[in-house]
């Protein structure tokens, strides 16, 4: 009796052991991530199993520190190689085009692809995914939410432990550092950003970062991933982080918690409510250990409860071997036709929840005519916080959960009666 | 240009859409875990991916709700089923024999197993791992450590992100909610274990866990699994929990942390240390706050820094779910011949850490005279406790680290100096 039940296929692509012949890769865009990625290729023992063939860039005269052994083009009809075409091609360009147009023509032509493109898959997952399966082709994105720790793909294969009904997360290690530099330091928001910035945690333009798109765009991958939900980003209730001031982060230390940019999601009663943006947590939730550039998801399984992953949001490095690391499990790996897919397009509504308030003006009202207010609108506070010397014209509360017209309305309310201004933030609870 | 890198290989088994024909699995063993994957496979949608063809059990007379409609055997013969032999084993016995017998022989028949045996992985894993990789067939143990929180393939994928060089963690999930609710409620050992029993988070026999059989046994499989490592579980340096009493987790809160029995290793020198059993450690590590059946691991990357993952330990259900997850994936997978593993045979060393420290008796010296006797055998007190009205005659301090014979070297001498009783757990720092 010697008949393997799965039996061995002859040339399938060995991993890790060395294979006779490195596997072909094109790559997409040669910058921080790519090039990086062509450094990593360039050594051994990764030269043994891979070598890129040709890198696409869009300035042929730009120096590439480390890159100078690639094959560079920036014709876009040569982006995906000669004959014989690459084994595998990697995105690393970011952004919707051209990346979307060469993706979905490797598919096509029966090349697997990895890439790291939140933009792309958050804006695109499903075409993308649809015609990989249509092609019998392998996609893989590990590197698009928390780069360095593997849990995507892992999910992908196993359908019992796939059975989320939600989760939440800090998938932004730029804005989770910023908050904790505020917890910790009490600095304002500009020099938290000019600190991460000098450590080369934010790019030089931190709008999506701070604004919160990148977030929103990693919320809408993980819904896609985990529910076959599919989300515009624009539906999405998205907050940035911009308006948190450091006085707001000594407020919630008072309340017993933090702040922290959170994307969240719910569907256990079939029906979608997600957000993302700043929340306050109280110190007992997971997620409120998460400092510096961590990131973390925390996803509710069915049977098993809450299954948490964390690790540090990823550098140019890292991202680069979670794409190769995803290379060579798609070399172990039988693609196969999949199932399609049915994705459930859907305006995710934004939960009931408490809310975290800073009322700022000069001649605020007692908390007692505050909470009067409040209660007209249906929205009742559950805490205040005690008066602070070194924060004048300043008050902060917490309400018992509300839906968010009810304290949108309660606060213009408030603005208006009183002139003062005023900021709010989610309450997550564990 | 239609080649695809990687054909589609007509007939290999589909996941998770269905197959034509449901693959056939032998059980081996119908106990709790066992009886738990029957129940699941019997029903839609897997009773359409999975066919238990057989199940081995000892004593054919016991009922066994729920697997009515096995075709049972309690011959060892007939344990791996008729003709046509069957696509995979799922090895649910635990224990060394039959079970390692059985799964060898699968193995050399060319038969995929899974397994969820730590006790059989930590004493034979070489020699199960050589044999699958000589038979190009796949063997898969995600349900052996921290069964729900799919993490051990994943890396077996991914050798970048398995460049780790050291980890520690809470493996057990009965000792782990004992000793939070002895932190909690500042009960005792024995109500902790009876309240265990009561909500099944116990076996009827608490021993492996309590004495840390279980955990060390966890910690010999995540070595080999992450570094190579082969070792002899007695080898290792293990304390189990018995000897920890309420007033010891008082004074670790006192001391601003807890106690948890942790396995922990290190082998960044490349030599390896390594330990199993009762620690402090401070509210900040990342560990204190995973609290009751909760279990986690913190793996070291070398690129990429803490990867961190947690989640329930499981019950029979989870442990099963994870064991159809691992028959699903390999379904899905292109066996190989894998390059032979390295086993690096070694006695790891116990590692010198500070340590937590309870002396007891009627007339314990002073504070001072105690730090005098252990500076004389390099041990150097780093916090003693306050004197505690509910606790008279016990004492508890934490001290720099020293090498583990210092530490007992010291105890030892106060023990006879002064007539007292100690207790010692490691201090794992962040």
């Amino acid at each position: 009796m010697t008949t393997v039940a799965v039996p061995v296929r002859a040339g399938a692509h060995a991993y890790p052991s060395a294979t006779p012949t490195p596997v072909r890769l094109a790559l997409l865009g040669v910058g921080q991530v790519g090039g990086a990625l062509a450094a990593l290729v360039a050594r051994p023992p990764l030269s043994h199993q891979f070598h890129v063939e040709s890198g696409l860039v869009r300035d042929l005269a730009r120096e590439r520190p480390g890159a100078e052994h690639l094959q560079l083009t920036a014709n876009l009809r040569h982006a995906l190689g000669g004959q014989p075409q690459p084994q595998i091609v990697i995105e690393a360009l970011g952004g919707i085009e051209p990346a979307l147009t060469l993706v979905l023509t490797a598919l096509e032509r029966g090349i697997p692809v990895v890439t790291a493109n939140k933009s792309l898959l958050a804006a695109h997952g499903d075409v993308l995914i649809d015609a990989a399966g249509r092609a019998g082709v392998p996609l893989r994105y590990e590197a698009a939410v928390l780069a360095g720790v593997p849990f995507l793909g892992t999910f992908a294969r196993r359908a019992l432990a796939r059975d989320i009904t939600g989760f939440c997360g800090i998938v932004n290690g730029t804005t989770n550092f910023m908050l904790s530099r505020m917890a910790a330091g009490r600095t304002g928001f500009a020099e938290a950003l000019a600190e991460a910035q000098r450590k080369g945690y934010a790019e030089p333009d931190p709008a999506n970062d701070v604004n919160g798109v990148d977030a929103v765009e990693k919320l809408a991958v993980l819904l896609r991933h985990f529910g076959d939900w599919s989300v515009r980003t624009q539906d999405v209730d998205a907050q940035g982080i911009a308006a948190i001031e450091g006085d707001d982060l000594a407020a919630a230390v008072e309340f017993g918690g933090t702040l922290k940019s959170i994307v969240a999601a719910d569907w256990r009663e079939g029906s979608l409510s997600a957000f993302s943006g700043p929340s306050f947590l109280s110190d007992s939730h997971p997620l409120a250990r998460v400092n510096g550039v961590q990131n973390a998801v925390s996803l509710r399984n069915r049977l098993s409860g809450d299954l948490f992953f964390a690790g540090a949001g990823a550098g140019p490095d890292v991202t680069a071997a979670t794409l190769l690391d995803d290379a060579a499990e798609m070399c172990g790996e039988t693609p196969r036709a999949e199932a399609p897919r049915t994705w459930k397009r859907a305006t995710p509504s934004a939960p009931a929840t408490g809310w975290f308030v800073r009322v700022s003006g000069d001649r605020l009202p007692a908390d007692t005519s505050i909470a009067d207010l409040c209660s007209a609108y249906g929205v009742w506070l559950r805490r205040t916080s005690e008066p602070r010397g070194d924060a004048p014209g300043r008050r902060w509360f917490l309400t018992h959960p509300c839906a968010p017209s009810q304290i949108a309305d309660a606060l213009r309310a408030l603005e208006s009666a009183a002139g003062c201004d005023t900021f709010r933030a989610r309450i997550l609870e564990a």
